[in-house]
């Protein structure tokens, strides 16, 4: 079990981390791999104070390299979903299910945009991870929307267990899928539901109707993560001690909203971190 | 007229610095020297992402290196007041009078902890300025408290215009004071008033009676600097966008409460520079 595990692999989630070890405290990042932060692109960074005239890929492996020394640990890995446990967290890794006491959400900028009643009917059959919930369907007609390869393994695994699967696969090409699955073409429109659950989905106006909706997602927003997380808009709520609305779960840089700025991230993923430790602390005194 | 004022020199101001210059704004900052900072005398800080294992002294070189190569104009200099004009404000920096169209408070950890009374009665016979308000107490009797030999120039100056000067230095030694100016020794203890202003200061159990006080101080709490500035104890108040509760003014770093570190004053200055330049353009659109 960590003590803190940070979702996100940008600067806030590395300054955090490097925060957090100072304070002695274990530290986990699930982050993607480093090309895939907005950073990595940038071709020239001026304004993050001491390192002028730097690329982001450069600056991204001068913050790496920094959290690496300090003892930080990594797992590359797309994150499916987070369970509160009451005095802990489990992170679903590409389903590998890890430990933390407490979390720091650092998930940039929030890019998943949801479908009409997607969070409306997030438990009520919509769904992000077909090892979790998979079994709930037992016998039961879903759909799966895969936004990369590994929807055709949740669909595979479903196709076992459900009566129908049906699968819409948003890129290409699809690479293997059991015979008894329905291919679909289209792009998914909304959740529509019926008595509080999901009923159909509507696709290029045609509804399909389904118990279960199964999204396999290049990232997904941080309030379908994490069910009951406070958002304004695209933002994670924080204060300034970067404390979300959950006990135990802080977060810190682009996720919590404008400038979209290395410095600040980094001073948030810090103050995260500090909070973070504070609250670890605290529960140790009881 | 600098588009940008900021006040103070520590890594709070030199982010704000450097991000505002981005923005193409004009820049000039008001700060001590080098050394005065508290993070000079920091022998290790490691926890400033991207560049782990350096002193105090070599960050804030680097830091200064990065403000000048953006164009960044210092004047060395203490601040006495700052006087809000309506669609800017007057800088008072040690007598040489600057003009900015706003303001970033940067002044780290407000250290200067002022006697019972002195707050209550500021612009009620207490002053920090004898050049801007001795003339109000011409024929009166004044006490100057200097922790500074600046203090014996203020008295100096008031010697010819008061009834009686009263001087009481919190240093040693004393170089130069008029023949008619009063010397006691001891520290100050409460502003005392009657009906609405200042009546006396309190020095060692003795009342002195005079109708203005005037403080030479190291540093001045950012209140005493601006009238009506919201500050919550020691700290000044602010959002998530570094606003204060004055247009037009910002804050950053330590002033804005813990935790006192590098990287949360560098994030916060970006994020104050942002605000500022934000603020003036939407005045110009205006």
């Amino acid at each position: 079990m960590y003590d803190i595990g940070i979702i996100g692999g940008g600067p806030a989630a590395l300054s955090a981390a490097v925060s957090a070890r100072q304070r002695n405290k274990s530290v986990c990042i699930f982050g993607r791999s480093l090309d895939s932060s907005l950073l990595f692109a940038a071709e020239k960074v001026d304004n993050y104070l001491g390192l002028p005239d730097l690329s982001g890929e450069e600056l991204l492996n001068q913050f790496y390299a920094h959290a690496r020394k300090q003892g930080v640990e990594f797992v590359e890995s797309r994150i499916k979903q987070i369970m509160p446990m009451g005095e802990y967290f489990v992170i679903n890794a590409d389903n590998n299910f890890v430990q933390a006491k407490t979390l720091i959400l650092a998930t940039g900028i929030n890019k998943s945009r949801g479908i009409a009643g997607e969070t409306e009917y997030l438990g009520k059959g919509v769904s992000y991870c077909a090892t979790c919930d998979g079994m709930l369907y037992r016998g039961k007609n879903v759909v799966v929307v895969g936004e990369n390869a590994e929807g055709e393994a949740e669909a595979n695994f479903l196709a076992d267990v459900c009566a129908r699967v049906t699968y819409l696969p948003l890129y290409q090409p699809v690479m293997y899928l059991k015979e008894n699955i329905h291919l679909k073409e289209g792009k998914p429109q909304a959740v529509l539901g019926e008595n509080g659950r999901v009923s159909a989905l509507e696709v290029g106006g045609e509804a399909i109707p389904c118990d279960g909706i199964f999204f396999a997602k290049n990232s997904t927003a941080p309030e379908s993560l994490l069910f009951g997380l406070e958002t304004d808009g695209k933002n994670i709520v924080v204060d300034r001690a970067m404390k979300t609305n959950l006990p135990g779960v802080f977060a810190a840089g682009d996720c919590t909203g404008a400038p979209y700025q290395i410095a600040k991230a980094v001073g948030e993923g810090l103050v995260a971190a500090l909070s973070a430790a504070a609250y670890l602390d605290e529960g140790n005194r009881k």
